[in-house]
């Protein structure tokens, strides 16, 4: 398919927060054009008239646990280790494989409303995440998510080799759940294999003040020391949550190029804390940002948690010009598909993925056009996203859902999971 | 017009938060019938399936200034008292009655998009705000905003016996705009026609440090014992923001049955901080729900203030059970009604106005539904709302508006002001 959008406002994101009036093609799965010339003579598929709306690339949901929506709503109000111990590991352990991959397209469905063009994953089984992700057409990366009761080192290593061969939407990463899940020697198996691929590792990290506590109590340091004195950092990675982070935790994290992906809606909703984005930013460490599961958020929408990241940072900093919008909108966009080693995603320029969004800004809340980026950080919503195009395909257009089935049979499958597992 | 929606699920909040299944009847501006029997014989001028979708009532804005869309995304990332003496105040001095009310219709169009059926608004010229509302059918209380340089205690006689008498959508209550606006001689003279008109009065109170603090040097009072001690709230009415409240102030608030209205997006991204709205709800202390103008938020969304309100409270008392989803579905619902003294709106059933709403249960971010009020407050979003009925007159549906004239017209004439008044 070869696409033209004209009539474009264009946020390329490649170098500067600039808008531009222009046009964008695409030709198959890439970026054909991003100016101001008109076609002489290509034959387009299909020509859209943007009416001045903006297009922009897709955000990065770089923290999320899809197939989790069969408790959206279900375990509310508790606070986290009474929520994972009490509520989520029991039901999680009555799915099946095929479930998972069910209930991801729940979530596939709620990221391509939100303007979401891929997700980076944590699942008991990764397999199941990924098929949901190409059978509806999107883009997912995957991190491992071994503990000591799921997953193991072995099977790291073959989903490390098979995940990224199976399907040019999915890419796989080493990973594991977190320090105060996973003993001492699962966590050097990840190491040792992080140093046989010189690949990045990533893992939840510091979400709580008693993970890390504890972590002190067992190891004498933060999870953040600790793990990368088992060398696991040596090639990269990062941390999901970052909420509880030492200067010395900020120091590895920026000497080692690490990403703290930050989930401010969750954190807030389990009463975990406020991540110390301002410090974060001021060192340099590069911030991406996440939904985490619907379970804990309970919306996968990066609307609003573009607008939590500045605005509880504000209060943290009691500043009210902490974290700027640009910052932010850098975190959603570039910074998170780089989270994800996907910097063939992160701006709309020639040669890029054509992962990309149209946001209508004939809308209230956009309105009157001060300051299009700003409005798309402090006023901008779900109901903006007019089409989201994932792979050079327009999965998402005006309200309706093309991902190869009707929306209305997913729910019914996840409703019918829901009951099943909960019941 | 006699309008049957029908195939609903209904959400009264009558007398529980339980969702039932059947009909609802408007008649001209009232509702005629809640409960599940199918006409025998009576005409309607509309007949809607609902399919299966909820119908509730309208949310409440309950605190806001409308007119302020000119400065969205203009001057963000300030602090509260440079933000309004150096950026607001210079340009709304340029302000004519003519832009207030083309301006706030803009506001309007959004509060449709979220569900809002009325606001609570303060503004420099109730007169333009009110007019914009009744061309377009919206409902508004109106609140004085007087302080040291505009509006007079007449002015404020005057406005409440003439826009009480001016039209059925539009109320008018006492107030001022805070007390560090306001010298005590004008203080004095609301006072005294709270106790002449047995009326409640309503104004900013308690947002910043610094306004309690200069409060304190002035008069030795918070501004909530001191107002009081004026004689302010002998009939009752309310305070915007509430954020840096003593218990003192809270008795006060409990005793005179005064409203707490919470702004929390306005609080956080103007870094003044997070109200206690968990004592103040043990105590029994009345809240309801504002988004606080669109300079300040940037947004107008209920869905966002709403999930703002649960999520800052539980981070404020590091406490993921603080203050419930059902809790802040009614602040944003029915106790934003009765802050703004409407009673008439505050459930659905029959002999109240028609002020309601339906939401899109057939979107991923309500699947599966496992508990819909919930979903709610913790995964809505303006993407949800499907119709949006005030005074039994639908301004809002399927994404089209019916206020009297096209948005773009009002989008090219608040861009045209916006540019004239920051040129």
């Amino acid at each position: 398919m070869r696409i033209r959008f004209y009539n474009c406002r264009i946020l390329s994101m490649k170098d500067s927060m600039e808008i531009k009036k222009g046009e964008v093609w695409t030709d198959g799965r890439q970026i054909a054009y991003v100016g101001e010339k008109k076609p002489s003579g290509q034959a387009f598929d299909r020509e859209v008239d943007v009416q001045g709306n903006l297009i922009m690339p897709g955000f990065k949901n770089a923290h999320t646990h899809s197939s989790m929506t069969f408790l959206r709503s279900f375990a509310d109000d508790l606070p986290l280790q009474e929520w994972l111990h009490n509520k989520v590991f029991p039901l999680e352990a009555k799915l099946t494989g095929e479930d998972m991959r069910q209930l991801a397209k729940v979530a596939i469905l709620e990221y391509l409303t939100s303007g979401i063009t891929c997700n980076f994953d944590m699942y008991l089984d990764p397999w199941a995440v990924a098929q949901a992700s190409v059978e509806c057409g999107f883009r997912t990366v995957l991190a491992g998510a071994m503990n000591d009761f799921s997953q193991s080192p072995r099977e790291l290593e073959e989903w490390y080799q098979k995940l990224n061969a199976y399907d040019p939407l999915i890419r796989f990463c080493l990973g594991f759940h977190a320090e105060y899940t996973t003993g001492l020697s699962r966590l050097e198996a990840v190491a040792a294999l992080a140093g046989k691929y010189k690949a990045p590792v990533y893992c939840h990290n510091s979400e709580t003040k008693t993970e890390v506590a504890q972590c002190v109590e067992r190891y004498g340091k933060t999870p953040t020391a600790f793990l990368d004195g088992l060398g696991m950092f040596r090639y990269g990675g990062g941390g999901y949550h970052c909420v509880h982070f030492s200067r010395e935790d900020m120091e590895i994290f920026r000497e080692r190029g690490l990403y703290a992906v930050t989930n401010p809606g969750s954190n807030a909703k389990l009463a975990s804390g406020i991540a110390p984005i301002a410090q974060m930013l001021a060192m340099g460490i590069p911030i991406a940002i996440g939904t985490d599961g619907p379970a804990s958020n309970n919306c996968l929408d990066m609307f609003r948690e573009m607008f939590l990241t500045t605005s509880l940072a504000k209060l943290r900093e009691e500043d009210a010009s902490a974290v700027d919008a640009l910052e932010v909108l850098r975190m959603a966009v570039c910074n998170g598909a780089h989270a994800m080693g996907l910097s063939e995603c992160d701006c709309l320029s020639e040669g890029k993925l054509a992962d990309l969004i149209i946001i209508d800004l004939q809308q209230p809340n956009m309105q009157p056009l001060n300051h299009i980026p700003k409005n798309l950080v402090y006023s901008g919503s779900k109901q903006n996203v007019k089409l989201t195009m994932v792979d050079g395909k327009i999965l998402y257009e005006d309200g309706k859902f093309f991902v190869g089935e009707e929306p209305k049979e997913i729910y019914a499958r996840a409703n019918e999971i829901a009951r099943r597992i909960q019941g």
